[in-house]
This record gives C-alpha cells, structure tokens and sequence, in this order.
C-alpha cells in the first residue's frame, strides 16, 4: 500500500511541506487540503500590493495548483478541515462550494492551518469597509478602497499596521493608528518604540496620528452601514474612510478541540524538535505550531513566515525518513516604514529583567559606512547582554542605514551563546563603502563589555 | 616617576593606541613618532578619493595633531625610528627636516609601523609616473595624474588594483590590468576569480584590459623619463599615461632586524594574543603584526585598517592595565567593483584542500529580496563546509544584490563552529524588502548539508 500523506493547510508550511515531501520522495501520494481558492503565496508581501510597490497580486504566488499538479501533488481548494479524529485516522471535509462533507484517510497528517486574525468585540464591527489582512482577497479589497478614501484607521500597532501605515501614507492617506498599550511595537523597548513613533510622525508631519493608550469603543456608520467614525473610550471621534484590524492573529486550531493532539501556548500546536506533534503519526508546521525560544528556553508563539518555512521543509525531510531538528527560534523580526529599518532579535531589556537575568545595555548611534563616504546612514542600535554570562540576549536596531547587516551579525552569536569578549573583535570584513573601521555592532559590544566590567 | 609610552607609526594602530591609552589613562606620558608629516588617516579610503567620490582628502584624516595635543599626546611627525635598543629601552629617531638623530627613552614601546609597498625589480621602474598608493600625497600624486591622462596601467591584481579600476574607469580612462597569476584575486576560489573577472570586462566593454599569467619585464620612457610603454614577458608593449604598482605589500620592519624582538611570517612581528611582542615592555599592533586564523589555527599576515583598529584598542586596554585579548582573525575581506560586492571569510576550497580538511561546497545564486520585490539584486555564495565536523570553512560572495549581509551573518558560525545542521535553520529576521522567505545564506548551507549527508 501506498503511505498516503494529508497536509491540512494552504499558506505557507502545507505547500512547502508537500513540495519538498515530492522531492524526497517520489512513491508517497500526497493531498493538500486548503479552504482557501488559491495557495502557496506570500501573505508578508500584501502590505507592498496594497502599497502599489507591486501591482499584480499574482506576483505573490510562489506555486499554482497546477505546479502542484505536474509534481503528482493534488491539491483541493476550498476544502476545509472541520476534524481530526486521530484514532481512526481521519480528518472530515467540507466542500465549501457544494457543502457536501466527507472523509479522508491518512497514514501521516500534517497539520499547517496557520493563524487567523483576532477579532476585537467592539460594536460596530460588522460595518462595511472594517477590513482584517491575511489572505490576498483582503489585499485586493483593501487597496481597491484605499485608493477611492481620503482617511484610514488602523487598529493596532504592530507590524502589519506599520506597513499598512507606509501604504497608505505613500497614497496621500490622512492616517489615524489607535494602539491600546502605552507604545506601538509592544517587542521593542519603550524608548526604542518612542524613537520609531517619533520617526513615524516626523516624516509625514500632519498625515499621521498615532494615539497610544486608547481604546475603540465604538464603529458608527452611514444609511449604507458604512464605517464612518471610530469612537475611542477617551471620547475621541475619528472620521475615516475604512478600518484595517490589526489587532493581532491566533493559531487557527480550532478544529482540533476535543482531539488528544496537545496544545500549547495561545492553542498553537505542541511539536517536538521533528515537527511531530503529541501524535506519532501527526506533524504541525508553520503558524499554528508553538515555538522554542533558544534565549529563553521557554515556549512562545511568533507565527513568522520565514520559521513557516523552515518548519515545512524539516517536517517534510522527517517524513521522508530523513533526519531534521528544528531546534527553535530568536524571536527574529524585521521590518520597514520607508527607508527606516526596524528589527529585533532576542529579547528586550525589560523582558531580560522580568525573566530573572541581569542585563547591561549600551545604545550606540553611528554611521553605516567610513564617515567620509557619500550616502551615509545612521543607525542606532540597543545591545543587551546578561552580566554573569557575558552572553548577548537581544538586540534592537534602527535607522535609515544598514542595521539588517548588523542585526544579522549578532544572531549566530545569541544563538552560540558568544561571550562579548570575543565578540568585540570579531573579524566583520570592512572596506569603507561596507562600514566603519571598527562596526557600530563591535562598538556596541565593546560599550557594554566596559559597563559590565567597570 | 611617570611610565613613558612611545608609540612608532601614525597610520591606524598607532594613533589608535595612543587615544584609547589615554582614555584609560590620564597619567602616562605618550610620545607618538611617525615619519609622516600626516596621522590617523584611512588608507582604505583612497581608491575614493582618487575616484573623485571624495573630492578633500581631508575628509580621510580622522584626527590631527592638533586633536592629539588636546589629550595630552605628543605627536612628532617628520621623526623616523632607525633603531630600537631593548635593553636600554630606547629608540633612535631620526629628524626628517634636520637629519638630526637623537635618542628617546620608554618604558613601554608600542610598534605600528604599518607595511610598505613591494617594489618589483623591473627596468625602468624609476621611470615618473610610476605610483604605489599608499600615504594621502600618493593619493593626490595619481589623481591628479589620472585627470590629464587616457590610459593607465595596473600592476598586480589585488583588492587595491580593483579598487583603482574602478576609479580610473569612472574616469573614463582606459585601464590595464596586468597579473602575474592565473587569476586576479588570489585569495578567491578560480571559479570566482573568473566570475569577478567576467563582471568586470563585461561591465565596460573594450575600455579594461585584464592580462593574467602575464609579468611586466620593462617599463620604456621618453625624453623627460615619464613611463610610455610596458612590455611583458609574451613580447606585449602597452602603452599608458601612468602606472600604479599593487605588487603587495610586505611589514614595515626592517629598522628591527638585529634586536631579540621575534619575527613571524613574512618578517611580520611575533605578538600573542595580548599584542605583546617577545619583550615584555614592547607592543606591537596593526598591518606589522602577525595574525592567527581561528579557521587554520596557523599563523598569516593579513594586513587590514580593521584589524589595526582593533589591536591598537587592545594594546592600549593592556598597556593601561586592563585586559583585553584579541583571539585572531577570519581572513575577512570585501571590496566592491561598482555595485558589485566581492568578499571573502574563512579560507577557500582550493586552501582546505590544501590543509587536509575535507570541503565540500554549494553555490548558489538567489534574488536579495522576495522575488516580487522591486530592485532585487543578485547574490552569488560559495560556502565551504568540513564534511567531516559539518563545520564551515569559508565563504566567497559576489553581486549586486546585499552580498555583505549575507557574509557576516556566516562569520560569527565560523569562529564558534557552528554546525551546518543548525545554521541552516538559524533565524534570520525575514520581511520581503530584506530577503526571501530563506534567506539565501540558509539556502546555501542546505545544499551543503544535503550534499555531505547524501
């Protein structure tokens, strides 16, 4: 009998999953079930579609149901799961577009549904033209209203909000961001997220709001039940064109209540460094898995396209019998307003106290390449280090220079646990187009390796 | 009594140490001997003066004496060391101006002599117009050549020679390269030698000439002595405005042959990892130094500005009284021809070989960004893996996409020896304006890792 493989899910882990699977193995039959009417696309580059940086939604596809085909994998678009029952090893279907229901079999189920957005309980909320951003319709939808409005509220303060930011600023919209907490970008360190406001608002003066500590309270709407206003608790009345929620996403799990597959933080799915879930015979991938923080060596969930990735392809790699750890992540993210990079890596300061370390941080501000070069850019990093371990534990970085270059230089060594002593010196090549001398990232090394040693 | 630190050299390690001692130390009197008429300026910087990026070569000047003075540091130019006694502990210096020689006592020396070009022995090398690049009136002597010139000639094909390539093709001159080896760029794999070569013919058809396996056995003048034509071994005769030797460079140390101060490699200095020299009360930092390679464990000479930063700093930290420990060196270089990255960390195939690791090898070439990303470049890695501890070698990167990030991020993994089965799913902080989904360096290390476990 032929193993037969069922992949739950169509984003990003199921279609990486099912193709690497076919390249590993060519005698398995393989099935991927996706509620959605397209798969395999980049749900991190929506904000650059609405944006009109691309212009084609296509362009976000990695593989088309025929691709798929042509490898002997069968995809079933709009097909959604409803159940896993994993002693008979079976999931039931819905044909969404004839509402028919029924079983499939499964010798190896891999479970990769993802996350879906979180909606708040606000009234109002039905009104027309309240957007949520995951799915490439969304993204159809929200640019084809963006570019008839003149104003636009987004919920929420996180990334996706401040891509949607730069969309919808580089399209002359009037934008109010309402962020609940104290600061937007809630990863960052206060004064770091003051530092980006700050940017945020500098750059486009008077085309930005971005109130902090305030919640909606409210959507009021015209005759047409059209989003006209958004109330906040502090009795401010926004008006707007439309809304985007950007107000966070949760493992779409769901369906798996009442099985005895084990979950974990936020209801993502517990997998072990294979992939494999709490089931021998079932395997999790991408968004709807929980995460190994290798800083902290605590479970987190940070659904991110790129660990969607990397989780597909040593799920795939495990099924075929091959051998693949996925030993966990950094809490690495990355993102831009315009020219100005924005990053993470680890954890922040008040997380390192709050967990019981004994942080030391230095701040540094310098230019990205020799000083004497043209086209210059300052970037402004925040190096933390624990004072026993001389250990890096995070590190945050800004500007409109080169700080993805330094973030990266500093991940393997979170990851190897690199005391700050050699770190200081390490060997980065320089030439004066690439960097100073002595790279703002050795230098902030250096300062916290003197503040830790007196 | 006050200690007495004399420093030799004014280029980057010495000037380095003096401030960094001072900074650590208010009461040591510092004398710095250069025979110079300039300090502290960056030689790295001169291809881009020449080029006309920079248009004062002041601007490469990082402090002057004047700066010097304010911190109490006594510089004295013009003042060449012919001679160090160690058991006396004192240096003769000799008066550039006055030919005066006078003697000058230390407690602690600190040489930073730098390297100084290897002349060829070539007839008619007297020849004028025949340049090496090495101090800022070089660099004015050859700009200022160039700009009433056509056609220029370069000899040796090194970082340097490339650097200067790309200044004179700016400059709409028409260039020879002429290297004795197969291939330019030594240090690169002939694979990538040849890429790089390809790009750089390709790039400005019919105005560079590159000859290799070619040596220069004459340079011919006219009436005045200025340089007309240079012949080579295979009877070609070239002719050319000017000539700018990039033969190398060798340590500038002959003023201490005859003392008990260790020599290494290449006449370089013998230091341990505290910069300290074979004499206790002697430093030595910077391009004069010896280096250890943390991939072989063996002893090179890998003259760099960045390497010199760093072991002024760490001289001067040890001096104080501190303790800083400079490990070695990753061989680490870049340039650029363009907006063409070319780099290398570690050692190449051909080297492991050569040292008896077993290498295997992947290259890949990828888009820098999501590929739906507008302005994606090219990035070409060569990562060199060990296939018996899994452990990399070395990388060689090449083009115009962000080649030097995906070059550090490998840099800190191979000083820890991080195996390939956890780099190549390290997290990499992913948004399409920064990289693909998997990062192209990962990639790299994927196939490598596929390769060796077959």
């Amino acid at each position: 009998m032929t193993e037969k493989v069922v992949i739950i899910g169509g984003g990003t882990a199921g279609p990486k999953t099912a193709a690497k699977l076919r390249r590993e193995r060519s005698d398995i039959e393989i099935d991927l079930y996706t509620q959605e009417d397209i798969i395999s696309y980049s749900a991190c580059g929506l904000p650059y579609f609405i944006e009109n940086i691309i212009q084609n939604p296509e362009t976000l596809i990695i593989r088309t149901p025929e691709d798929f085909q042509k490898q002997n994998i069968n995809i079933h678009l709009k097909q959604k799961c409803l159940k896993v029952n994993t002693s008979e090893q079976t999931v039931l279907i819905e044909d969404l577009i004839t509402k028919n229901k029924y079983e499939v079999n499964y010798n190896i189920l891999v479970v990769a549904t993802g996350a879906i957005p979180v909606l708040p309980n606000i009234a109002g909320i039905d009104l027309k033209n309240i957007f949520t951003l995951r799915t490439i319709q969304d993204g159809i939808d929200i640019k084809a209203k963006m570019q008839q409005s003149k104003k636009a509220v987004l919920l929420g303060g996180g990334y996706i909000s401040v891509e949607l930011l730069e969309a919808f600023v580089h399209n002359n919209i009037q934008v109010t961001l309402i962020e609940k907490n104290q600061q937007i970008l809630k990863m960052f360190d206060e004064d770091f997220a003051q530092r980006i406001t700050d940017y945020i608002l500098g750059r486009n003066p008077g085309q930005v709001s971005i109130l902090t500590n305030e919640e909606v309270v409210a959507f009021s709407g015209n005759q047409e039940n059209e989003v006209k206003k958004v109330i906040t608790a502090s009795g401010k009345e926004i008006e707007t064109d439309f809304v985007v929620l950007g107000t966070g996403v949760r493992p779409n799990t769901d369906f798996l209540s009442g099985t005895d597959i084990k979950l974990s933080i936020n209801n993502s799915i517990k997998v072990d460094k294979t992939l494999r879930t709490s089931k021998y015979d079932i395997y999790a991938a991408g968004d709807c898995t929980d995460n190994f923080n290798l800083v902290t060596n605590r479970y987190i969930w940070v659904p991110m396209g790129s660990t969607a990735n990397k989780e597909g392809r040593c799920a795939a790699i495990n099924i075929a019998g091959g051998h693949c750890l996925f030993e966990g992540i950094l809490s690495s993210t990355i993102t831009k307003y315009f020219d100005f990079t924005i990053s993470i890596i680890g954890i922040n300061y008040k997380e390192a106290i709050e967990l019981g370390f004994q942080p030391e941080f230095a701040i540094v501000t310098k230019r990205d390449k020799a000083g004497y070069m043209p086209n210059t850019g300052t970037v402004t990093l925040k190096l933390i280090a624990d004072k026993n371990t001389h250990t890096i534990l995070g590190i945050q970085g800004i500007g409109e220079g080169d700080v993805n270059k330094r973030i990266n230089t500093v991940i393997p060594a979170i990851l190897e646990k690199t005391k700050l002593e050699s770190f200081m010196n390490l060997d980065l090549p320089y030439s004066p187009p690439y960097s100073p001398a002595i790279d703002p990232v050795l230098n902030a090394a250096q300062i916290v390796y003197q503040k830790i040693n007196g």
